[in-house]
């Protein structure tokens, strides 16, 4: 029985590292440039997030859509940036952890699985580009949201901003539909 | 800039391990088993889940809540068997992998963020010991679920089997609250 799994970004990724992003529009531009190259480099979907600490614009991580690459349907870029962030800083909670807040940018609006990990993740700040209804448009289903989802991690004390240079971000998923990229998971 | 990130299951669970589990309820009482043998070994909270081939009973994958020993916050006990069991067949949609269809057995019924893992993992069943409401009751948060998440399950082609042992993988929860066991990322 297997006891271990591991999530690997690819290596371009690294070749695009900056560490530090001022403004929300810069972040958001970054994380859209990373969606559509992880498209174009044939890494996985076109999906990008990155974990940034508020205040100063340091960039803790960033994640990418590697489900099929990395045989691991929990590798959304959302919970692949969580992830990396929390073991560099050594925390389960990015709330509690050193040089905060944080907050989670991704190019699209998180399906379920992603909402629910931005509630468990401690970050205070959900900064999004395209809508839920951007990716239901081209085929992917965002799973069993409830409607009132922003209003959730409102109540949970969460800052969420979205349509932040959302035609930059939906403009990615067109793009990713348009060229025939695959729409796995969907509905069935 | 952090590029990779593992959990790894602890020690005591490669030597519980078993071949096959030929009832629902077999499957059932070896994951509550699994939960309290989390808390009694200090290596995280009540929760565990398995992924079995639901026809011959072949354990695919275990997993344990690891959140505060991997710190890492997506690793519920759920998220890892999935994980498990993809990285094991090779494939990132366990219905179209080998041997199947495959069911995720869990101690207790999935949290936001699982269920929408659930519907992006390809299990075709999903079988519950304690309710949310049971973990509700402890303190923990299940997170912004729809009311009607089992519907939202089955409109997707997927079983639902709730209250499997329900008063023992209960029991297992309220042992830990009794005990004082810490309730993270509860309400803030």
């Amino acid at each position: 029985m297997r006891e271990r799994v591991e999530i690997v970004l690819p290596g371009w990724v690294g070749e695009r590292a900056v560490s530090c992003l001022p403004t929300r529009h810069d972040r958001m531009r970054y994380v859209v440039d990373l969606a559509r190259r992880n498209v174009s480099n044939g890494t996985g979907g076109p999906f990008a997030a990155a974990v940034i600490a508020t205040n100063t614009g340091a960039v803790r991580s960033v994640g990418v859509n590697l489900v099929v690459a990395e045989a691991n349907s929990t590798a959304h870029a959302e919970m692949v940036a969580l992830q990396l962030a929390q073991a560099d800083l050594g925390c389960h909670d990015l709330a509690a952890a050193p040089a905060g807040p944080y907050e989670l940018v991704c190019s699209v609006e998180p399906c379920t699985m992603c909402l629910g990990a931005v509630v468990w993740s401690g970050v205070h700040t959900l900064v999004c580009g395209a809508t839920d209804g951007d990716a239901r448009a081209i085929g992917f289903d965002e799973g069993p949201k409830p409607p009132d989802w922003v209003e959730a991690l409102q109540q949970r004390g969460m800052a969420v901003h979205r349509e932040v240079l959302r035609p930059d971000a939906a403009g990615v998923l067109r793009a990713y539909a348009d060229a025939g990229g695959p729409i796995y998971n969907a509905r069935r």
